[in-house]
């Protein structure tokens, strides 16, 4: 039984490659005969996934809700589909832990702040794609962050997300045990949006290594919590070393973002803009308006990758 | 030059605990001239924080924006403040990370879900309490989570959070390196939460540890997510042995916030209502009312411990 159990899921698996389909590494969701996305509001008995969900080739998540509605408008006009001004809805409209909107191939999700918040959402989006039968899916984090040594503004695409002491790696805790999982991001993937940044050409943007971190004060080496033990030049150093080894900005969900884009067989890439250089403070006091133009940067850039992409067919 | 700024410091920290003023353990924080708490949408430059909250005396925190919200209006119909019907304003409206909500000395504020997004609204919030000079301020979080050997619906006091290997403590990298802080809880602030349980007498109440884990699949043993590597039998040896250690609860929130409690002297306590029994399933499938209903739990509770408090004065 165990050999058939391993033979069925081997051969499974050659065919989830073969047709670049969505996977699940997980057997026990096979036997489940439904399946509640409980974050979402969303079930496989009350609603068709391949239906709703199975022509979709992009998925860009961000932090916040209202970026992720403004991000389904805008790409929506870029490509031309749907109507100009419709006010696209909500799928999740039955929580409020995520957003979700969609406007054709393309699927745009909020992810809140952190590791377990995003973690949360990619294990229900994951479902979700297989449920709905997806294949050949691109996923891109479009977010904010800290730079170190940039001008504030610039954007940078993900090469390796690191951990807090500058390793490729992700360390997840299963049944109380340390797992150590790879931060690997799509290469081919990466300089694609390195070209379109470069077509683009409207403002700078590098290739760099991310620093994944738990915590946005402590843990981002900043002056400005409620919290602090080190002094400014303990701080300093810490952040010299990280741009030493590569790392050109500071977010919080790269890392287990890389990690289940590998577990899935997603094509995964992290474009953010940075908000300040953190050489050179920790608060964030850019007025809102110019805030709000860095935002739409990762945006632009993504929204001219999917383009390309879909007028190639 | 350092001897008088530790001697300063020591000064300060007695006056602070002698007024049981909310503290700040950041030295740097004094040299700052203005403040802005980015994810409040929130500055000292432009509000005015004495006037604003200086009358606070319980805080509520919760993952959810929308239950918050209904938290407030619900505390001030039980307190007999403000206008009943009054659509609360959210006082974080420049922002969609967190959500706030003020009716007299209650404040109530969501914060997203994990670790690291509690984290951020607790250095934003301290700050924000020590800047409106507040004192003998409880601090209380109110929100859902899976039991352990209890019927669904059961609300779980913690009497400490443990973590992953079920030891009392919480983790914090800082500058790449580990940190280990307590997650003791206020021991006299649990107690008066049981009696409260008692005097109400509407819902199963126990007091028991709470398991805080980094991940809601994989995290905490569930074999429903998008990726699973272990088998039945090892997820509930991992929940049975959980459970011998005394814990009660699973969620995602308690140890980061009992440590930065401990850090900032502020009274904690985390009371959770339990949406499902995890020795019997890893779904949500209970029917959308009687969660609904579940989710008032904690919030009577925290509102029966408020009413006997302020009636007390």
């Amino acid at each position: 039984m165990a050999t058939n159990d391993a033979l069925k899921k081997k051969t499974e698996d050659k065919q989830c490659a073969k047709d670049a389909r969505v996977c699940v590494p997980n057997p026990h969701l096979k036997k489940m005969k439904d399946d509640i996305l409980y974050h979402f509001a969303l079930e496989t008995s009350t609603h068709d996934f391949p239906a709703l969900f199975g022509d979709i080739k992009f998925v860009c998540v961000g932090g916040s809700p209202s970026r992720m509605k403004t991000f389904i408008t805008y790409i929506a006009e870029l490509l031309d589909i749907g109507n100009p001004g419709y006010d696209y809805p909500n799928i999740c409209a039955g929580t409020d832990r995520y957003a979700m909107y969609k406007a054709g191939p393309v699927l745009s999700v909020s992810h809140g702040m952190g590791i377990p918040s995003i973690a949360i959402m990619l294990h229900e989006l994951i479902k979700l794609l297989y449920h709905a039968k997806c294949s050949n899916v691109t996923i891109i984090r479009i977010g904010t962050s800290g730079g170190i040594g940039l001008t504030p503004g610039s954007v940078v695409i993900t090469k390796q997300a690191v951990d807090p002491t500058f390793k490729p790696q992700f360390e997840q805790i299963i049944l109380g045990k340390s797992v150590i999982r790879s931060t690997y991001l799509d290469e081919k993937l990466t300089e694609d949006l390195m070209e379109c940044a470069k077509e683009l050409d409207q403002f700078n943007t590098v290739i760099g290594n991310t620093l994944c971190t738990l915590d946005f004060y402590e843990g981002q080496a900043r002056l400005d919590g409620a919290i602090c033990t080190y002094t400014e030049e303990e701080k300093m150093q810490y952040l010299k070393e990280a741009h030493k080894t590569g790392v050109r900005n500071i977010e919080m969900e790269s890392s287990v973002f890389a990690a289940m884009c590998n577990l899935s067989g997603l094509k995964g890439a992290v474009v953010c803009v940075t908000l300040l250089n953190r050489l050179e403070g920790d608060q964030i006091s850019t007025p809102h308006d110019v805030l709000k133009e860095y935002q739409t940067r990762p945006q632009k850039l993504v929204g001219q990758l999917i383009k390309n992409h879909l007028g190639k067919k």
